[in-house]
């Protein structure tokens, strides 16, 4: 049994976490749910006790031997060290460690044997990383993996619970002919798509497209992979969808690609040709594995596999990854 | 002066026909509107004057000099013979004739030579490949162009009138916690994405996909180059977005891309990166230009670029390219 906290409790992912240590049946002995200020007082449920939200500071982690934290970079770069020094195991959901040489960068799919070697922080890798790292990695380990591209349509959730609010507002607003309030996004939203919301880097990448082309290089440990993406903000609520084009060391047709997949972990194939019925966000909202579909020799690469994915960015994305994580730990 | 006539006058192209035509002044000296029997009888205003819908038949098409058609595939292979035959030339929006050799496929700002071959009938490319073609051609033209992928995000409107229709109606249903209807898409478009409804091929890509691939080498007359996409749709009622990721001839910069894009004909480069402001949807929508941002270079490839576009599906998607193919039949 394990002492858990979650810091960050109240927000989109620390809700989720919530429901998925209850859902798995995580043997927690005791819970704290730790956030700022003016959510302290706040009560959640789990397995039907009531909790009252606490203040996220140093001296909560007392007592504690596992924290799943997803609160904003800047917090944790203060909290998850602070954490460790009080002897708990952050699994950290913000982008502050996960490039840290010294921190392991985990998809229990994919290196699970990456947490051996942590030195108290375990970073759970970025929301469209994770869903397609889950189908990429059986395909690289059987077929290799020179390069891909992934165009991505995210949902709104990954901005937070705000993201989710503002969608509704705003689509509302729009079909009653009112004017449309902007408070977070720096553009419409309501049928709209737009070019994600991150800072651009000197090379032209947003971050969440750096973040794709970095994390998976070191969650795969292979450095040679070429990676490309353009991230777009879609009016979805919470799951992710993406289209992969790659290009594999070898030849395997679509066939083969739907064996190693039909076994691999953390996968659904959806791929229904009559039907026109393949993976789709409202589809994969709530479950726990990544949907592919579309799955197709790609004409861009001698050895072109194409393919359409969607994983709930909230579970898999998020909560449900470093849940996954926190049960590894407990084997460790 | 000419004598016009729009056959599928009250669908979503047929009604953005009328108005581009009285936009652009274009020459008209008389103007029929032809629909199906539903419609007879409704009546639509150009330049201030109600004209009443007649039914699309072949003797509609007696002193008509030029036909913009914007009906089915079906019913163009049925009707743009016998508007021909009556001594008309017919742009034909429909797929029916894109492919067949004796009938050019025209985008105005690539090759509008191919005009002075026809042999009656002139044929609309698909709408994402349009807006694909703008952009991309003025950089083939400089820098070669050895195969590109595009990933589509692609507005209801392309689907015709009733695909607006179909995402306003069910976006309100789900805000107000009511069933969601299907009526035509075979999924729902409210706050998901969809692998685009169009039939699958046995070689895995849907229709949408293979006509931006057949379509754009027919266009520049060049079978060399690679081809791939993903077509999607997205809760967006008009415009068209595509992510872009390109393999040129040579080693070009974004300042040189961005520079070529600069004075290409019918390109607007919205790459504001301080301001996170690259091109969207509701910002494209009514507008004349394909909007081209995100310009950087592309580590997918060796002389890799890569960029986000958007163009109106409604125009220069479809009935802004048909009226600049008729405003190229004037000087023919």
């Amino acid at each position: 049994m394990k002492r858990v906290a979650i810091a960050g409790a109240t927000g989109a992912v620390g809700t989720e976490m919530l429901k998925t240590l209850e859902k798995r049946n995580f043997p927690v002995s005791s819970l704290k749910l730790l956030a700022s200020e003016r959510s302290v007082g706040r009560k959640l449920v789990f397995k039907g006790k009531e909790i009252a939200v606490e203040l996220l500071r140093p001296e909560a982690f007392d007592d504690v031997d596992i924290v799943l934290s997803s609160t904003s970079g800047t917090l944790s770069k203060q909290f998850s060290p602070a954490a460790v020094e009080r002897g708990a195991v952050v699994v950290d959901n913000t982008s502050a460690f996960r490039m840290d040489p010294k921190v392991p960068l985990v998809v229990p799919e994919v290196n699970p044997e990456d947490i051996k070697w942590h030195n108290g922080i375990i970073a759970n890798p970025n929301c469209s990383t994770i869903i397609a790292n889950v189908p990429l990695f059986p395909i690289y380990k059987k077929f290799g993996l020179k390069r891909f591209v992934s165009c991505t349509y995210q949902a709104v959730s990954g901005a937070g619970a705000w993201g989710i609010e503002e969608l509704r507002e705003q689509t509302k607003a729009y079909l009653a002919g009112e004017p449309i309030v902007k408070n977070k996004f720096p553009h419409q939203i309501a049928f709209n798509v737009f070019s994600h919301n991150s800072a651009i880097g000197p090379d032209g990448f947003n971050e969440e497209e750096a973040k794709m082309i970095r994390e998976t290089r070191k969650i795969f440990h292979d450095n040679s992979i070429i990676i490309s993406a353009t991230c777009v903000r879609v009016p979805v609520f919470r799951a992710h969808t993406e289209a992969l084009h790659c290009e594999l060391g070898v030849k395997a047709s679509p066939d083969e690609i739907r064996e190693v997949l039909s076994t691999a972990p953390g996968v659904k194939i959806i791929d229904d040709v009559p039907n026109n019925h393949f993976p789709m966000p409202i589809e994969s909202t709530e479950e726990y594995e990544v949907r592919v579909g579309r799955i197709r020799e790609d004409y861009l690469f001698p050895n072109g596999i194409a393919m359409l994915i969607s994983g709930d960015q909230l579970l898999k994305g998020a909560a449900l990854n470093a849940v996954q994580i926190a049960e590894l730990l407990l084997n460790l």
